[in-house]
């Protein structure tokens, strides 16, 4: 089973936009193999644009000329992509990485280029054509590429069949696509038609799709169709969309399972925005950042950071790489809220492979906060309790009715409790 | 805590509807001590209408005169409860159930009788009178006998307190109080009050809302001011009404847990709407009858029985007392769906003080059907599966990947899974 | 017909809430024989509440007792109504009034009341009783006085028979029934029924419909049903109304004609608030006093004079009885906006009886402006224009190509404009 | 003022789709020339896909290339308007159209070609390409060839400056915009810049804006930049579209004036869909046209014929050619319905020179039907009445209380009536 774990790896958009180059790719490939690969994080992932020579920052660019072979499929911008040159696509790079014992993702938009539909570019296979396949109706409200797809055609199945075929040969394992995941439900029969392309191209492919909010009574469809989805608009270095996660977490949890798994989005820790800025930094404090792990490990969120990981300081490292808290994420079964109100949160999951809870407590207020949990709510009474961040181990007296700790602002306790 | 496990028993509406007696009261509890009480059911429960001498049957009757107190708290009508004669309300009735070792539940109506208010009745205590205390504008939209009261005024609160006061005199553990729980946002805080009089009254008694759906988005204050709440409209004997349930349980799922549970309304089973033709009977097929007891107690929603029980036939009191299932409603931990489609769904829940899963298998569709899950699906790899409802343990061969039932048109099975 | 033109006359609530008393009737009756009634005013009107003996202002009083006879039919409060003692009902006060040549009006709700129902008090014929009527669910959302009717019965229709029957006996001219323009679609039968009852009662009674704003795609139902109809909430003397009644006077100008008349409600003018403070005066500038007054006329809204008419000073009595304004209700034909912006408003309207134009000019901004339409726009090219407020006519010299006014804020001008 | 009066004319569209040939366009005129114009139709208007070399139907073609010249501005495809050869454009057919005497108009689509945009090309004047001025994101929903422009910014000015001045350099009278009016709010701007550049083009064009329904709420908007605005989508020979026009038309007659016309679209008379089937007629029954003439009329609607005109039959020219019907939309004022029920409508409309009233009886129901209307409700005594279809004058006796008609299904008269 693909994805049988929520993926974990790093992402280029938080730091580079749309102009991610091979180098810095590389260096934080690098970085992932030397200090994060034992910890679980394994995917390395070029988000969008990299088809596009002229990208310098986070914005999208109208009209630009993008570079795509001559079956109208896109391919790397080789000014940025060096090692893309002669018609090796994205395959060097992802044997680079492979070498390092990661995997290789890519970013992809929902449909064709629209320069190939206008120019009728035949597509690979030789019986259709571009402009058979794309919807001139269709366009993304934000990007300026491409057309969608008419899905209930052969030429559009034909299209998406061709580029995941080249994704095969490049050796990608994992594709992100994007300008799907909330366009429900004009975008059904899409999403199902890029998933069998996915399955059928001959490679084991994560299938990612965004951007969120995707719809949650669409949730069997994306549990069918997609292996993460985003349930929520991008997520950034800012306390009220950290608290607002709380609810999307609620209503998404019971749906995380082998294979599929709501998406809370990448984590913004360390050096973000570095193509406008750097010197830029998240805005998160270190109590936010430990509240942010801890629900997307307790919700079984994908684990994807946002951050140039060269630049990771001492705490940003330790966050990563917090096997305790990760484990959560690997081991933790029917994780959801015994309560969350404006100004705390507990959530409580059971152990996959043993007795005992795992049992978080958020401060959400903005002031310091005493935050408790009875065993009678637990409906467990343990003997002790192990705090993952801290790495302390405390007995629990047969007198005590209750877990508690006290908590800066924004910040997270989670504890092993054993019987 | 009260209701710390979600509460079982017998409600007098789908078999006498508004107008069960006290005979009928006794004799459906007799039978419960006999028969049921060693499987956990303890509640007996007198549905509406109790203070109306001329109910007939499930109709209301529009202006009828109500039996009530000089305070303006209405009494049981004397024709159908003879105990209640020389003031002592259901006192009797409440001892005698006592006495079998079960639990008395009452229903009420959001509000105060209409003519108290129109005949401007002092409040026990003196202080008010209850035309301060009513809201004209505010009527029950199926139900002709109440004003709900201005909860924001003294005089509410005091005349709340003056008849839960009263219940607790009278010996009540469990008040239904009705047309309140889907009446968000009006009725916050008359469901504020009303649960604060019912907590200083002196006396343990669960407080349970009605009608549903109550809106899922007042999940917290739900689960702050009420022991159960309806999550659905009336839930009777129709296929329809079943299978829609597997979406709100779904919704609700994961706010269950001791002191407050998302409640699925009572069984309709066995003999029903007694008032309108004794030899009526559960439409619900026997699978119907499995899929909604497995899908109740996965979900850990209260058990409240509709049917009249002296009539139960063997299946109905098999079915009612089949312990192995019932012990999922009381052990079972984090329960939420895999996957619900049109044609199946299915559930797995944790287990309180073990290892091992519950998992339940539901055929949703209109023909046998086999409903299979993998165990990559459950996380969890099985030595050995007991099914419940049969009481049937088989081996689980190390070469098996999945768990899978043939299942008739809208049955289920459930088994505990150990490793 | 009734009601051949829009009605005009006075109303009691807005000087004197629920609580004005025959005398008061009296005075302004009286008022309006000798300083009114040549300039077409006739009708006198006793609003809400004239059952309660305990009304004392704008407030309504819930479970207060109301006066009704013995076949729940309100009738008036004898310590504010003296003459109706002896069971006389408002015949003697309709009397006095038809003796100054004037027609009387009354208020009433929707329904009947509540007591009436909860008493079971049979209904005038003897064949049905209250309680068979009534509709318990049906209340007023701000007055706590009555039940509506379930007009599918004959009961109901027995009901609305027998207060019109009484109204005929009293020499009522005129009913405004309350709680029920804006009340579709649930009340659309009540007011057919209603309806019904008015006109099969022996005696021409024009029906007024309120509260407002009824909504336009029942424009034809009111038309065929009822005489007039508010088109807006509650009128008050406040600016920001008055400019909002702009728009709704555009939509429903159209549906003004002979019998049934969209009603911008009453001229909060001289005198208001009388009942909280004798000192209190209209709020609206002289200016603004204008603006209404020519809007009126120009959409052919009934006129209902709001103020104590006893205290009018020179400028309320001149505004009141500027014939030459009020003319354009009698006589205009086909009235429209030209255009209106958040500035200003240019209204034309055709003359029944002869060629030219009435044109009313308004200023809408804070502040002085001149408005102009031009002759192009008008498709018309005057001669002469009459100031029809200063009473000036001036001669169109043949090279202008418009007509403007210089305009304080918030004022009107409006023009007779002939050939 | 340009459109003084309500534009009359014909149009290719309900003809020749999206395929008309200049052929086709000189033969219509040549009829028009002929038969109509002395009775005022005067404007002969190309329709949609001009520049397309390969339309053949009412259908659009994605990806299809475009005739444009090097500032991409659409141009006339020369294999259908061989006159347009040598970069002529449409001047040679509007000469030849002009030299008739009659007026020459084209339809465009909001925007710019996408193909401009994607090329790059310049903007006439040198200052701006059009890869600036095009919106990537802003697509029509049914038409695969434009982008809408970014009019905030100076370049968007400068294309729609290029395109009206190559318009007036041609020729052309009347431009019919497309894609647009029901396009609010996120097409204000682009109307007004539109608008903008058509005035002060250089010369007299009535912008006409479609599609419908536009929004009411926007009427001062489109009165102020436009000169008529389609009130209703698509309108074609079906009868459920004509009965379904009395609403609109009655909420949108008080916007109807000089250089600001609510349309209702095109006449479906005669031959239509010869493109389909040259042997395609109207579905409308003789009636049914009577109607729909009538309700045009008496609205002040444009009127543009729909149909092959060179094919018309004897009804068809003389149901264009009834001069005293047209004269209604020319003479008229403040026409509005007195009512509309399922069944009937009657309309009303004074005269802007003289006395007297025109009045429409509208029979709307499937069997005969003797439509009446009093002279109480038209405010207004007759001495006589002249049948306008007809012709034929009859006096009012002085004992008559109405007029009436025995009218078919859905058929109309129409009178003058006159004192």
């Amino acid at each position: 089973m693909i994805a049988q774990q929520p993926p974990m790896g790093w992402n280029s958009w938080d730091c580079y936009g749309a102009a991610v180059t091979e180098a810095q790719v590389k260096q934080n490939a690098d970085y992932m193999a030397a200090h994060l690969a034992p910890f679980g994080w394994e995917y390395v992932v070029v988000d969008i644009q990299w088809a596009q020579p002229t990208a310098i920052n986070h914005r999208y660019e109208p009209f630009s000329d993008l570079c795509m072979d001559e079956y109208g499929r896109l391919i790397p911008a080789e000014n940025r992509f060096p090692s893309a040159a002669g018609g090796k696509g994205f395959k060097p790079l992802a044997d680079y990485i492979h070498g390092l014992g990661l995997k290789f993702g890519i970013h992809i938009m929902r449909g064709m280029p629209r320069m190939a539909a206008h120019r009728h570019l035949p597509i690979l296979g030789g019986e259709y054509n571009c402009a058979e396949a794309a919807n001139p109706h269709s366009v993304c409200a934000w990007n300026p590429d491409m057309y969608g797809l008419l899905c209930e055609k052969p030429a559009a199945r034909a299209y998406y069949d061709s580029i995941f075929r080249l994704y095969a040969e490049w050796g990608v394992d994992f594709v992100k696509c994007d300008d799907i995941a909330r366009e429900y439900p004009h975008c059904k029969l899409e999403i199902e038609t890029i998933s069998a392309a996915c399955r059928s191209c001959g490679r084991d492919i994560v299938l990612s799709l965004s951007p969120g909010p995707a719809p949650l009574e669409q949730a069997e469809h994306l549990k069918k169709w997609a292996n993460m989805w985003r349930i929520t608009d991008d997520f950034w270095d800012d306390w009220k969309l950290l608290k607002g996660m709380f609810e999307r977490a609620e209503k998404w949890c019971v749906h995380a399972g082998p294979g599929h798994w709501p998406d809370a989005d990448m984590l913004p820790v360390g050096a973000l925005r570095q193509c406008d800025n750097p010197k830029d930094w998240t805005r998160f404090t270190q109590a936010e950042q430990r509240t942010m792990m801890t629900l997307w490990c307790m919700m079984r969120s994908p684990l994807m950071i946002g951050g140039e990981m060269t630049k990771n300081d001492d705490f940003t490292l330790s966050l990563l790489t917090r096997g305790e808290v990760l484990q959560i994420q690997r081991s933790g079964r029917g994780a959801h809220p015994l309560r969350t109100t404006e100004e705390e949160s507990v959530w409580v999951a059971g152990r996959k492979e043993d007795t005992g809870l795992y049992v978080a407590l958020f401060n959400l207020s903005d002031r310091q906060r005493r935050v408790r949990v009875s065993f009678e709510d637990l409906e467990f009474r343990p003997r002790q309790a192990r705090s993952l961040w801290t790495g302390e181990t405390r007995r629990v007296p047969a007198s005590a009715a209750s877990l508690s700790a006290v908590l800066p602002a924004h910040d997270a306790a989670v504890y092993l409790l054993e019987g």
